[in-house]
């Protein structure tokens, strides 16, 4: 249906069960550094696959998907500025292009609901808040600068066991980098987030805060390649990989 | 002291409680899909650490080692042939090496040993058993070929507890890839391991296989790069990471 343009909307909540991962698309010249970033920063950089050269078909992902056209929205950024937001890039597939698909936090939630836990963002009807620390990312060549996280606030009593259930899924970002306090990460005011929307906080709730999928995109731009794809925020590549086979194995 | 020429032994046994990682060293032409090899075959390949173009000083695995001195013996293949073993690698040193560090099964060896889960080889004094299997790994450019696994065998009550203890350890091996029969896995002769020494499975016990750090050597060795150096089996680089660092997060 995303492939002939019948969905263009964000994909949360779609396919339950299923998946669903970042995309970043980077000519062949910076992709040893970038598969380097993410390797060193695996927490918000979790590879789910990454394609030979010019390649646009998923096999461990799912079989047969083309990453040009199964995502409802592209972000076009050139020399790190956001040039265009298209629905689909097969006109500008590039033979050098190399596909990188990395875990996204749906996968994580699903298991929080199913735990009885609920999430705020959800619960509210809103995208998740996310905030840029001042926790620095392992530099691999031209990519670096500070984790970004997401944050979703527990009542105390359930922060165990959200650390417990989330760090079963260390391919989709694992267990929280922070509990609590937010200025201890650099992040100034907790009701303006950097991304995304604020979500309610109530009296006694504490926050936790995971590493998040949108390090690499703001890595990328800081790093200015002549061109990069992503997703446009939300709208996702949908896998046909269940979230359990993404638990630890 | 290895550093100085003081210890040319296997390392298996020394600084208890610390990580140690098999090393492979490979110009920078073959890097990205070795890289790429390591992504796709995470069980078999856990990177713990891969270094910048002609670094020879970790940073995460520990501040400062240089890895040309400071294992205690190397293996130089040409070609896919090993040419020659020697207790250091500074003369040979290209500024286009791109130094590789890989999880060690050791760490969760001690794990199952703290749990009271005694580990034969270790019992009988011997290298632990390794088997070609038929299991395809995912190729990525040159690099391909069959996982190798090692074999510890267990009494039938502890074969549950080992499974969870080492599923703990991704980064180090993680869970078993299989559990008793060998034919299932293109295992023919349990007996005569094409790596390391065979150990006693006693009356009753169940065979668990578990994917092997042998495993990207061999599939060096197939793809025949102009050079490759790693470890001699055995010999080890020793970490200032402790082995419950590296468990799931």
């Amino acid at each position: 249906m995303i492939r002939k343009g019948g969905w263009k909307k964000p994909t949360a909540g779609l396919a339950p069960g299923y998946a669903q991962a970042n995309l970043v698309v980077l000519p062949q010249r910076y992709a040893f550094d970038f598969l380097l970033f993410c390797q060193r920063n695996p927490k918000p950089c979790p590879l789910l696959e990454v394609l030979e050269p010019g390649r646009a078909a998923t096999t461990f992902l799912s079989s047969g998907a083309d990453i040009r056209t199964d995502l409802p929205l592209y972000n076009i950024y050139r020399k790190g500025k956001l040039e265009e937001t298209v629905p689909g890039i097969k006109g500008l597939w590039q033979e050098d292009f190399i596909t990188f698909l990395i875990g996204c936090s749906y996968s994580f939630e699903e298991a929080l609901i199913r735990a009885g836990i609920p999430v705020r963002h959800i619960e509210e009807g809103k995208n998740v808040p996310m905030y840029i620390t001042d926790i620095p990312c392992n530099a691999a060549g031209i990519f670096g600068g500070t984790l970004v996280v997401t944050m979703r606030p527990m009542p105390p009593e359930r922060v165990v066991p959200a650390v417990r259930i989330t760090s079963r899924y260390t391919s989709v970002h694992g267990g929280p980098v922070h509990i609590g306090n937010p200025a201890a990460i650099g992040i100034k005011n907790i009701g303006r987030p950097d991304f995304g929307e604020a979500v309610t906080i109530k009296q006694g709730e504490v926050p936790l805060f995971w590493a998040c999928g949108v390090t690499p995109q703001v890595a990328v731009m800081k790093a200015k390649p002549d061109v990069c794809i992503t997703h446009a925020p939300g709208h996702m590549f949908i896998s046909d990989v269940l979230n359990e086979e993404l638990a630890n194995q």
